[in-house]
């Protein structure tokens, strides 16, 4: 009997004591993370205050400002892209985040879990990319050679509200992305919140069906074609930034937080399949999107879901069309001043 | 000049010392984070078998096993709801957090920022029950006052919008509360995956509009006057929930996660109000969804979605009597233990 009691008894200890240890390591570490963050943005500070007197300083040695000028830059590539980064002051969680989740933290502390997301956000938009063709190609061609040129409502809004459902995961995840580092444009959070309201818009716009369903229907098939062209620029968009994020961690250059959807910097071979394709599909949606406002312009269509995806798409298109130009600037800016570095050192 | 190539490589030096500490910091707080769960765990499990033992062992005196029984039950509260509740194993992420947000962690490790989470949670619960009342009351006052008892489409596909909205938010909160320790019920989770459902169909539902408006828009119309209900009862049960969280965490009792949306037992004064509105809710929740089905066999409607709307509604408000109904018979569980433990210990 007292066994009993003198183990209850024992048992009680533990917990004060685990209790006691919980709660000192909760408060030093936190205490210490503190002062790390401090530091941190501390040294940041310095780097960027350094490097822009560095160049505005007119008396130094050109060959010695571009030296230091890379030693700064590597400092803070080990900066940003160690285990330092954590303490960096992190984006500020959106508002799509704070609506859906709350005041939760999803930023990660430890590199190794920031690379785990980053790693099974690319392995999600390579299924996402493969469904992209796969759901569109289905319809389309089942309508052809099953349905008779004339698409049910119910597969059509199933695979609707399947890319709000899509969109609504890739703004999460790239949010969260963005609070863990990542460099990501903003563009393509914004478009992600356009796919999802033209999503959630056309879910509300009902499919016509016989008589002269193809007619009716042209809007709708237009946009499975343009789906479709989507889905293999997503396969090559992301063959290609993988390789490309992996050749930049590579040579140094990278933050590994980097996502750059649609961006076009890097791997020049694929570079030349790649952005052609992504300029004719930013046309084909800009088509598709004036074809539905015609329509209601005409007076063909009288629904309002129409002109507002037409106005949708038309916009993202736009958005899609500047994004990629400013990265190829981006892009030839670099490529310019890595030669002009290294024609500099082989005149030396 | 030499002076700026001195900072330079000071600076150089500055981030290579904050890489080491960072990486040491966390390395070293990953370890003892480690350790601590592993203590948490098997304390954890000590309690509960020197628990069975106590209840197994016939040899003891009631008296006795009353008083260990007791302590045990205050330990295992510390261990839960003090500092080391966040080295306890979680329950783990659910699959529709993964869904949306992959891999990320969302448990806090700092109670301070669980209860954060919880406090605004309960907070989004507050406003969300006032849309709930506020959103159906106007579209009914239009209807009658203004749109001649016809429903437009525009805004009740707004308000279903909403809807998945609000359901998809609160799937996500209490998922995430359910990680940091709540325990609240499953079927809470499972009903707001019903309702989002039924949000996404009834968005493709077409609202009939003139002729005979009146007839086609039964359905809507009912369910509208239960969205009315339901925001009188959220409140009801929000102010409840609060009030009791808050004596049972003044009482020691509960662990502060806890979350019990729907849930009755506790502060008795307003039960009696709390229990027939939540019940009626349920019945005419089921008599909604009985009406939308009876609609689809006589053959009167013919869309699949009715039908779907219909089962939903039933599925829900038979789970929540269901769940309704053990609440309160876990509570009668508790309270007659309770009286059985106060009449002893006055009979000693």
């Amino acid at each position: 009997m007292e066994e009993v009691e003198e183990q209850v008894k024992k048992i009680i200890d533990e917990v004060k004591e685990l209790h006691d240890s919980s709660a000192s390591f909760i408060s030093r570490s936190s205490q210490q993370e503190l002062s790390l963050r401090q530091q941190a943005s501390f040294v940041d500070s310095s780097i960027r205050r350094l490097h822009s007197s560095l160049l505005s300083n007119k008396n130094l040695d050109p060959k010695l400002v571009d030296k230091l000028e890379e030693d700064l830059h590597r400092a803070r590539c080990m900066l940003v892209d160690g285990e330092t980064s954590s303490f960096l002051p992190s984006k500020p969680q959106g508002r799509f985040v704070r609506m859906f989740l709350g005041p939760v933290n999803v930023r990660a502390l430890r590199k190794d879990v920031q690379l785990k997301v980053k790693e099974e956000y690319n392995s999600y938009r390579d299924r996402t990319a493969l469904l992209f063709l796969f759901f569109p190609a289905t319809l389309l061609i089942l309508r052809s050679y099953y349905w008779g040129g004339c698409l049910p409502a119910f597969p059509v809004q199933l695979y609707e509200a399947w890319l709000l459902f899509l969109y609504a995961g890739l703004a999460m995840r790239e949010n969260i992305l963005r609070v863990n580092g990542s460099d990501i444009r903003p563009w393509w959070l914004y478009h992600h919140y356009c796919a999802m309201l033209m999503a959630l818009v056309s879910l509300t716009w009902e499919i016509k069906g016989q008589p002269n369903c193809v007619q009716k229907q042209r809007g709708v098939h237009l946009f499975l074609q343009w789906a479709m062209m989507q889905g293999v620029a997503m396969l090559l968009q992301n063959r290609y930034q993988r390789q490309r994020l992996y050749t930049r961690i590579a040579l140094g250059k990278a933050k590994r937080m980097d996502v750059v959807w649609g961006e076009t910097a890097g791997v020049d071979g694929q570079l030349w399949l790649l952005c052609p394709i992504l300029f004719l599909l930013q046309v084909f949606e800009a088509y598709v999107g004036l074809q539905l406002l015609r329509k209601t312009v005409t007076g063909v269509v009288t629904e309002w879901q129409v002109m507002v995806c037409g106005i949708l798409l038309v916009v993202m298109a736009v958005g899609n069309f500047i994004n990629t130009v400013e990265t190829l600037m981006a892009k030839s800016r670099v490529k310019a001043k890595m030669k002009r570095s290294k024609s500099k050192a082989e005149l030396n």
